[in-house]
């Protein structure tokens, strides 16, 4: 699909699809698919959510909201960035559950450059913070744009080092609020010569659900991922899954045993992650990296080739209403342990486009969870 | 072959074959094989070195000095030990060039115990030697005996660490030689708890050619070989190499990339030892080695079954004098490049048993130089 600028309207669909109750990124796509445009998707779902199981009216998210939004959007000198469109990073388009819409400030060409992240431990050593600024410098100076995520220590030590030769910081907020609110001197300044993401609605405070989300989106947008000191069960070992799971590269840089903000950078490199002390161990690995994820603009599996446009093909809406006797069939298969999509279809004999469907209803009625590798489960 | 003691007048012949001029670990079992014992071969030498291209007359090593040294060997509280005898440590006798004699002060019967080896810098940090200390003690406690080297730093701490549960520290000069002669109340404590091992003859002051020696004996008498710290091409990273090429497991503890000492363990770890931050990440991998190594009582290559006792197979010695056209043919496809014998015996048409006797009287008459892999070179 050739990148193409959503048009405004389009973009008002796309926002009060992705803001809907119970809608994620898998989800939208999946809705995008079936019904060709964003706009027939929020016309379909009340009676989706209702033959998924729903009592109550599925609420779709109001007009004149996503006009507000878009309006305090454009006050704070933010822009939306639309899956597809021409500066939507290409390997943040790989993966399945890509943010259809993203807020941006700054210069958004930088996102189109091939981005590499540097995250790490908040109680950062002082060693820590200067291998972390040096290395997104040297990275920087080669081309790549250093991804992170603002936080204290190691995440702000690489935004530093990276300022001049570019960085993106993505949020688990909106896009207008800085957190910690001691880096608003650093935001201001990524503002003014690096890019600024954020997912979530403009305001949103950030809550410890937000972060896993936020990194994913860090990964996603690089090719590979340095870990610069993290405790065990930190969260920079949450983004180092989440790069594992979307197929980008890891890389950790090592250290004693005796500081506990190795931990987790040491388990990484036990468990195959490229064992980091200067950029020769990252740039030796990116050449087997840059054919599968840099040079493509790939499409997630759900989304069509006639996103949004007119008269394309209209595949899943030859699959029609599913019937009681097929979803009886999926909802007791399904329970609280998550269970693969394809093991559904193969168990169930239904094609997989009605299970797509019949997930989607159940999704929409607020039944259905869905977790990392193609994998649903009841609530 | 089951472990048997050598008769006194088998252990000297036996002591000055392998203190000879140009006879290594690998001619001496080649010769054993040959002759069937070391007296037949000590006769044979000469004329052999002389088929080898020798003018002067090749000087066996004097009875009499080989009685002085077990003399000066027994007034110093030491014995001998041989290879094949019960206490030869059975992961040593595995490798090639494993030292025929070994003089040894201590308890000697800690040699029989699974070893393994702690290495690492002479300059270590405080916290190296910490970690060396704890990690030997708590290894030791787990029923393993600690080799290293007596140097400064991580050995001494790792002796230190171990001298309660059993260690075995690996000199090399001499038995008699204590160096650095700063280590000499931890040389007193082996003594009296553990055990001193010293290929070289007594007396004999280490020099640098002495310590690759000795190194593939601390790798040789090992299961596996954990390296605490160590610089860039450092002596520790030589005895690791010898540990990669015996099959022996190879341990590092990561550290920062800002620190120097760093270098050598964190690169190990790159290129595939284990990296290590407590015990349990080496005992994970000792159920793979034991199998292999730690129970059985192997064989060198060129060792036959009928070491030192009459009337069992004289294999080689059906071989014959080699004919000049064949010697020929051997010299003229070596030069100082080291070449593989195997190469050898498939370019020149030669059986093996011929090959090896022609490399044999080469290296007698000090013309051959022996390295790694079964390669050789002319000088």
């Amino acid at each position: 699909m050739a990148p193409r600028q959503l048009n405004p309207s389009e973009r008002l669909d796309w926002l009060r699809l992705i803001r809907t109750e119970n809608v994620g990124p898998v989800t939208f796509y999946q809705l995008l698919h079936r019904f060709g445009s964003a706009g027939a998707a929020l016309e379909a779902l009340p009676s989706l959510a209702n033959r998924g199981g729903r009592q109550a009216r599925l609420a779709v998210f109001p007009r004149v909201t996503a006009e507000r939004e878009l309006a305090d959007l454009d006050k704070a000198g933010a822009t939306i960035l639309a899956w597809g469109e021409p500066d939507y990073p290409a390997a943040l388009a790989a993966i399945d559950d890509a943010p259809p819409i993203l807020a941006v400030r700054g210069d958004r060409a930088l996102l189109s450059r091939p981005a590499l992240a540097v995250v790490g431990a908040r109680n950062a050593s002082a060693n820590g913070r200067r291998l972390a600024r040096e290395l997104a410098g040297e990275l920087g100076h080669h081309g790549y744009l250093i991804a992170s995520g603002l936080a204290r220590g190691i995440d702000a030590a690489a935004h530093l080092g990276a300022l001049a030769s570019g960085t993106v910081a993505v949020l688990a907020g909106g896009i207008d609020i800085v957190y910690p609110p001691e880096n608003q001197e650093l935001y201001d300044a990524i503002v003014e010569c690096g890019t600024i993401i954020a997912e979530p609605a403009f305001g949103t405070v950030p809550q410890a659900r937000h972060f896993p989300r936020r990194n994913r989106i860090i990964s996603g947008l690089s090719l590979g991922i340095l870990v610069v000191e993290a405790a065990a069960r930190s969260g920079s070992l949450i983004t180092a899954r989440f790069a594992l799971d979307q197929g980008r590269e890891v890389f950790a840089v090592p250290g004693s045993p005796l500081d506990p903000r190795c931990r987790g950078t040491n388990d990484l490199i036990r468990r195959g992650a490229t064992l980091t002390e200067s950029i020769d161990d990252i740039l030796q690995q990116l050449p087997t990296l840059s054919p599968s994820v840099a040079h493509r603009r790939p499409t997630p599996a759900e989304l069509p080739a006639s996103l949004g446009s007119a008269g394309a093909e209209t595949p899943a809406q030859t699959v029609g209403e599913p019937r009681d006797s097929a979803r009886a069939q999926i909802t007791e298969r399904l329970g609280p342990t998550p269970v693969a999509v394809d093991e559904l279809v193969r168990q169930c004999h239904l094609s997989p486009a009605m299970v797509v469907t019949i997930l989607l209803e159940l999704e929409l009625a607020g039944r259905l969870e869905r977790h990392p590798g193609n994998q649903v489960s009841l609530l």
